[in-house]
């Protein structure tokens, strides 16, 4: 290969650079903007945002008649859930603390994805998130590191299998965005994030890790800095940590433009210097930017850069694509006509069902739900007839085929024609004349009224952040003069982050968070509704008492002056004079239609040693009229250790499906290593003392037993 | 000396302890409460909080009639902002730009309190503070390192003197709180602080470092972890930096209760272990609690402390109670008749009253202000009358002292009986009928309505976080009710920490920030209503746009997207939806009833070498009709650095006075020292390469002038 030849490698670009695509008319333009020939795009390793069978397959055909030596492109996109089958968004995914099901899901993206001919996906994305400011909490699984780093396990079995070159039915998954993009400064996307290096390890890395034990294939940079060092120029990052320590040797990717923005970031002074410091740092390819194009060249000339450097980048580019089979079949699963079968298939819409039942939480009941089929029901607000429920990061989705809420709900009337509906008031605009008129008719005659609230999906997700993390104003609105009505409220909520509720879950009678639930979204919640499945998500990020509370999360330290101490003073304590300390919602948190009871908790010695793990058994009952599913959490604290240790941490929880009247024994084995947690030297190792074990339906409500570690 | 002996020097026991103080009757209670014993009470080093000369005298004689080598005690309370006579809150203080009225206000508060019997104050509060839901940002100068620094070293002069020694009308400062207090998540008092070892360094530590390097006596650890461990038991934080690089070796101070604290915190098991952890990091006195007197003899026979540990710690409070001249005169400058002349005197008010017209900002001015003393003035809002503008910590003062601004106004209107008068509505209480009534009645014939709104004093302080940071709603109410009478209104706000002001800024014709003023606050703020005084103070805390944006703060990091860049996208650069990036009112802000011009800048070579400074030179010209003080702000941006690096940093300001039609050159010299930072070594260092030199009245409207550091 020519040193030209291996640059090209190195780049990637979006779709309108590739001929054959169906708007490479713009090719001009961005090559233009880029300052790069044909030359560099007809080499390019990479298309980045190309998905449909034909497409791929013309465009792959097209690069190879140019292609010197007949290497393959890649074709990489965002399927992050789903890919015309429309998923949960993440963090829905999250609350159904299901990993077979989240597993089945990037199964399905990827089966979808690869027959329309993508060979890599951009996620799992497995950032840990606090701060619901920030638009994309909507694609991470939540607050949590260790069920992120299940969730970043299953995700990425779904996507790639067992056997990726085998399997033309998998694709490739890239984890992002490394590291610690959910940290973001005041919840603002991109911002800077300042953390300690053993609070990057102990709860931002692990998801990451997991998804590379798993054997992710790529790995992403965020746009973040971590340490005062943007990622994608981060040596102690990428080189030391994610090479050398961690042992990655797959495929490393810039986000989107982030070498360039090096620059703008202060710590390139121009372009030639971001391909240098990003080449530095291990970043493989460099997506749509053209530092590397133009100026990798000259710094190999000058001896700034190793050719050595630039050798092993294109050996891992040229791995992936030949463990893709793809120089045995540059068109690897791209399939026009299997597509059509395999594509949003009935069994993939079924698993999207599923999926979406189990994600929606039920955040409150005062005995509304579920609804009888005989009831007149009134379903009204912006989100009734609405088909933005894929929520952000759906780009191959269609909002076409989404069953709405309210068609959902007519088809389960026992009288249809007495379902009546109703916009109410605009997302974000406030009730125009007309929109009252058809409200007023529509409550009427209604027994219940079904008030299907939120926020549109590009309120959410990449740069989608909001200082303001209550519904909007016409909706708070809406729900105040719906409650003159005088009739039980039901309110769903579509929406991509842990909103402030105050004005929603004092003032409705239940309460079911809906997320974005994906193309099966409608039916999903109406089946939940009139309890034809019975709610059993459970949150995974807190939901804050105010935007004034954030960060608030579960697994937080217990300070010097813990508000609620029993010797603690009326004022002096670490709290707010006007709101309470403990978030509206907790993590873990929500309800369903059978009642659980759980026993007295108990272990199997008060005393672990690191060969004797201890046993917490509980025994659970459904005490209630309808089977459901219970997630029972453990949680653990460390009382004192060589560093401040979280007042709870999760570390098992079981989902126990009981009938009426049916109880169960649930049984978690809790060992030593289980108890490690990185140290001021930034091991990772346990210490012999006192430790609570806790057991319960979320964090906020668990039986505590003590036990010691002794070594 | 007995090991008891020295184990009570390192006890530090609050005034209800102690025989002949006012209030000795309560000994009983917290001895035990401490579980220590009557002999542990008559050894103790030092007391907390006492002052008055005779009790003082009493206390210190009932001590060394009981003591058997004659050590007499150390006498320390929080004089933050004045003893008697109170100065503006330090936030206040440090919007004044002037350092020379802020050590003269330490000065008058050290012989203050020296005369009444105190001998260490526990001042100056120099932690960085960026999120104002934080009450502790009113102890503090503000979000700037180098600001903060240079009033560290004010107040210390103050307070210190060049002769501690011999000049008994200083006390010994204790700077406060090491390290990073200010950074507390969430705005939420005592609450955990993570940050990187570089930002910590960059930010946080400067103000501290430049208060030891003053001669700073004493140092009080914060309450809060510092890289996961709590500052009284951080060995890391203490002895390696505080002690070894800094060198510092007065006497460090837990503060209240946080030796014990290191139990809540989790990193000790109990009270033993607290000590130990405590001692090894090197904290000679533990406050408040006992973990001390029960466990230090133990923990050296059993080994696990070494004895040196424990004489070095007496050394340096004994070295302390030397230089201070107590075994000489263990009253030192206590003395009843004296206190009388000095305390609460003209001289010291005056220095209150001139410092506190400096530190209040006006922040809007339509055209209202200055009023004339004919007009007919309503002094509404529930600060009209209030006494209640001292602020937290100042409990050696009286309100009853306090000039009120009703009171001062009628002062300066030349028909004094023209002033009405009315409450309006209470701080967090909404109009009663009584009050609108009276309000109504007063605001009828007046011209102009003076709104006198704010928090009442315990809304910030310790333990004074607030998760909304508006006024009261009863506040905001009050000001659209007066909005409909038409009339011009000029808003008057006290406050303790910078606030989200829509629904203040965008409704009255005049905002005055008056913080809390102290002793002579309303004389100060009529003064500067009147045109009197013409207000010079200027932001050194950005105020938000809305809690949803903190923190915020003018000293940021670019991003790799930032916002108004020349190739910005429309969505995906880094801000939010609903709300500027930028803060309402910014770093640096203030107005005047002068009217600056700046004429173009100029730097004296557009290259700098380390042997090589430049200057920057400024005309400012006085084009309006009255004299007035401007402060001409000097900030600088470096390119690119190997971290990233604030889009600007103040590195000095001017404070020019200037008559009407007069114009002066303003001149900075900048040299490559200023341009150093902390590398990702640690290093403190420049890098060559390209800066922006930026001047300008404020953070915003600068000028920008490129210079390049060769080296």
């Amino acid at each position: 290969m020519t040193l030209d030849e291996k640059i090209a490698q190195l780049i990637q670009l979006a779709v309108p650079f590739f001929e054959g695509a169906s708007d490479a008319g713009l090719i001009t333009g961005p090559m233009a903007s880029l300052g790069i020939g044909e030359d560099t795009v007809r080499g390019a390793g990479s298309v980045l945002g190309m998905a449909g069978a034909q497409e791929t397959i013309n465009v792959q055909r097209k690069h190879l008649e140019h292609n010197r030596l007949g290497i393959p492109l890649l074709m990489m996109a965002d399927i992050v859930h789903g890919f015309k089958t429309i998923f949960p968004v993440p963090l829905a995914i999250g609350c159904s603390w299901d990993l077979a099901l989240a597993e089945r899901s990037a199964e399905i993206a990827a089966k979808e994805a690869s027959v329309s001919g993508v060979h890599v996906t951009y996620a799992p994305m497995v950032d840990l998130v606090r701060d619901p400011r920030w638009g994309r909490v909507m694609e991470s699984t939540g607050e949590d590191p260790y069920l992120n780093a299940l969730f970043a396990r299953a995700f990425v079995r779904g996507f790639q299998g067992d056997d990726l070159s085998g399997d033309l039915d998998r694709v490739a998954a890239c984890v992002k965005h490394f590291a610690a993009y959910g940290a973001a400064e005041a919840g603002r996307d991109y911002n800077t994030v300042d953390l300690s290096a053993r609070q990057l390890r102990e709860f931002y890395l692990p998801a990451y890790k997991a998804a590379l034990d798993e054997g992710c294939e790529m790995v992403m940079t965020s746009f973040n800095t971590v340490d005062g060092v943007p990622a994608t120029g981060n040596v102690p990052l990428m080189r030391k940590l994610l090479r050398e320590e961690w042992g990655f040797d797959g495929v490393l990717i810039s986000d989107w433009g982030a070498v360039k923005e090096l620059i703008a970031h202060g710590i390139a002074e121009d372009e030639r210097e971001a391909a240098l410091k990003a080449m530095k740092a291990g970043v493989d390819i460099e997506m749509m930017t053209s530092c590397y194009a133009k100026h990798l060249s000259e710094l190999i000339e000058a001896g700034e850069v190793d050719i050595a450097l630039i050798d092993e980048a294109v050996m891992r580019i040229l791995q992936l694509k030949d463990k893709l089979g793809l120089f045995e079949n540059p068109y690897r699963a791209a399939d026009p006509e299997r597509e059509k079968e395999i594509v949003f298939s009935d069994a993939h819409r079924a698993a999207a069902l599923e999926l979406a039942r189990k994600s929606c939480v039920l955040l409150k009941n005062d005995g509304v739900l579920p609804l009888s089929p005989a009831l007149k029901v009134a379903v009204v607000g912006p989100f009734a007839r609405s088909g933005d429920l894929l929520g952000p990061w759906s780009w191959t989705g269609s909002q076409d085929a989404v069953v709405r809420v309210s068609e959902a709900i007519r088809a389960k009337a026992s009288t249809p024609g007495a379902v009546t509906v109703a916009e109410g008031c605009g997302i974000e605009t406030e009730s125009t004349e007309a929109q009252l008129l058809e409200l007023e008719a529509a409550a009427q005659g209604a027994d219940v009224i079904v008030l299907a609230l939120g926020e549109h999906s590009d309120m959410s997700g990449e740069a989608g952040c909001r200082a303001d993390i209550r519904l909007p104003e016409a909706q708070l609105a809406l729900i105040r003069r719906i409650k003159t009505f005088g009739k039980p409220v039901v309110a769903v909520l579509f929406n991509g982050r842990p909103l402030d509720l105050n004005g929603v879950l004092d003032k409705a009678d239940a309460v079911l968070e809906a997320w974005f639930p994906g193309s099966e979204g409608g039916t999903a919640v109406a089946d939940l509704l009139y309890g034809d499945a019975n709610p059993s998500g459970r949150l995974t990020m807190s939901f804050p008492y105010s935007v004034g509370q954030v960060p608030v999360y579960y697994n937080a330290f217990n300070t010097g002056r813990p508000q609620g101490a029993p010797d603690a003073q009326v004022r002096y304590v670490s709290q707010y004079l006007d709101i309470p300390n403990e978030p509206l919602l907790p993590f873990g948190y929500g309800l369903g239609y059978a009642a659980f009871e759980y026993g007295e908790a108990a272990l199997s010695a008060d005393v672990m040693t690191p060969d004797a793990p201890i046993r917490l058994t509980v025994r659970v009952a459904n005490v209630g009229q309808v089977a459901g599913v219970e997630t029972v959490q453990l949680y653990v604290r460390d009382i004192a250790g060589e560093v401040v240790r979280p007042v709870k941490e999760l570390k098992g929880f079981r989902q126990v499906e009981l009938q009426p009247g049916e109880s169960a024994e649930v049984a978690f084995e809790l060992s030593e290593s289980q108890l490690r947690y990185y140290h001021p030297d930034l091991t990772h190792a346990s210490d012999a003392g006192a430790f609570l074990a806790m057991v319960g339906p979320n964090s906020r409500d668990v039986a505590s037993l003590p036990f010691k570690l002794v070594k």
